[in-house]
């Protein structure tokens, strides 16, 4: 049994690889051809704790992937990272487990801003973009970085609820800040909100006509970014249909009956299709996070490092 | 991170470690101390395989455990094993993966085995037994060792519904096989049903006023080894309810209303305070496998080969 380091990871997981799985996985999660059970937990309260237990499996592959993370919030007061984590990455054929990823989370995290990078990419009006970050975690600051892979960017401006975190950006090459949240709104052709909220980060009056917003944030049932105002107005796209009406942004206005999870197209079906974006229109992709792009990640990786 | 061979787990997974995991992971089950998420499945009928991923954990213990299992049961054809699988041995204080336990699915095997024979000595008549063990496979195999360890027996009497895969036992030392299942039934004690059927292996007729029957077979919806005339007569224990209404012995005979849920005493309440028993009732303790056993096995055994 392989255990694969975060170094050989980080060597193995060249952006190019993550985007053509990512892509691929997303694709074959709109078209059903992959196998996502719904997502086990614990919980430590005693800790501030939880760990979250993903299957995932794209029909055909020659692995599945299992992905156990962890995230302890207390974990700073000890002088350790608040995630971890590791795949399990077994065959499809034989059952034998071929690897494990020890990746202390980052995978997710790399999966998490392709896909986002990606849904910008396809849903955003043509041409160089002026992209607005909302938040100042690990996401906001991967955000610019695997944006840029894929677009030119014309400027790319940092915004948050709290000043200090946002302050922090100030000396980081290609990026600005913006004092408030609506003065990065003011400009943007592409937002990407990246925040733990749970309530909306800014009014709909404050998004232009033409503006794409790609959602991160919301990965917990309570989590909230956007205002229910702007979701039954926008064009709306996810990753995966159940996921987002349990807990992602689109949740709350779902189970109100403000918004037709018909209406709601596939972010795979998009990236095999392509998008056709009415001019004016503001679209909104809120991604959850599929377990089929786990799945698909880490068995690239996994089958560089040579786990055959 | 440590990856603990199958060579190591065998020597660090002594049966008084098992028993005494696997008891107290029962009680403090019954005592609703212990997380256990529904399983999570996938399935590849392309090569007649399947997985399953079970997350446990006890309140208050320093780890949890996620179990990967994997069963492929056309893998002979290729020389190979059928199960293979593994466990994540976490911390619950800080979510760092502390062990890896490439146990090949044998603590799984060693645990379903110890918990039978906890539940056949604490439910069965005192005194030596003369046990009937139903099956031919490797729990069959494992029932004799680990009933041995914790009660005299008289007798071992192997049966089952293929004559050649019980003449195979014949050889076996202490253990004497029977040409019909009601042939072995007619002389025992106590009974173990170690099989994958679907359907009854036996009459009710066929079982002796106070006889105990563990019944550890029925691990997937459809299975059943026990006729629901039976149960409906008996004195029922189970190792989870939630598990045995799913999928258990009892869960055809739940559903279909003749068996009601509430007399059903949890084999961990019995294990803590004592089972008086009736002298000439039928006893049956329907095991499903509890996540939490998993979690406390592990763990012993984690502890043990010095994971901290």
């Amino acid at each position: 049994l392989k255990v694969h380091t975060l170094e050989e990871i980080e060597l193995a997981a060249t952006p190019n690889r993550v985007f053509e799985a990512v892509r691929a996985a997303l694709i074959a999660h709109a078209e059903a051809r992959t196998q996502v059970p719904p997502p086990t937990h614990l919980l430590f309260p005693q800790c501030d704790g939880d760990a979250h237990v993903k299957a995932g499996y794209i029909v055909g592959a020659p692995t599945f992937t299992v992905k156990v993370a962890t995230g302890f919030y207390s974990n700073h007061k000890l002088g350790l990272p608040s995630n971890h984590g590791l795949y399990v990455v077994a065959s499809s054929q034989t059952g034998e487990v071929l690897a494990i990823l020890d990746d202390y989370g980052w995978l997710t995290a790399w999966r998490t801003a392709a896909a986002a990078a990606l849904a910008t990419d396809v849903l955003s009006r043509p041409g160089p973009l002026t992209l607005a970050i909302i938040g100042t975690g690990l996401q906001a600051r991967l955000a610019a970085e695997w944006h840029r892979l894929l677009r030119p960017l014309r400027r790319v401006i940092i915004a948050g609820r709290r000043p200090e975190a946002v302050a922090s950006f100030a000396r980081v090459p290609g990026v600005e800040t913006a004092p408030t949240i609506a003065d990065a709104l003011a400009v943007a052709d592409a937002v990407v909100t990246a925040t733990a909220s749970t309530k909306p980060l800014f009014a709909a009056a404050a998004v232009r006509p033409g503006t794409h917003i790609t959602a991160v944030g919301a990965d917990l049932p309570g989590k909230q970014e956007l205002p229910v105002d702007l979701l039954t107005t926008a064009v709306l796209i996810a990753d995966d249909l159940e996921q987002t009406l349990d807990h992602g942004d689109l949740a709350q206005g779902m189970r109100a009956g403000f918004i037709d999870p018909t209406v709601v197209r596939l972010l795979g079906q998009v990236l095999r299709d392509g998008f056709e974006r009415p001019s004016d229109a503001i679209t909104v992709a809120d991604l959850t996070g599929v377990g089929a792009v786990d799945a698909a990640v880490a068995e690239t990786v996994a089958l560089k490092l040579g786990c055959h």
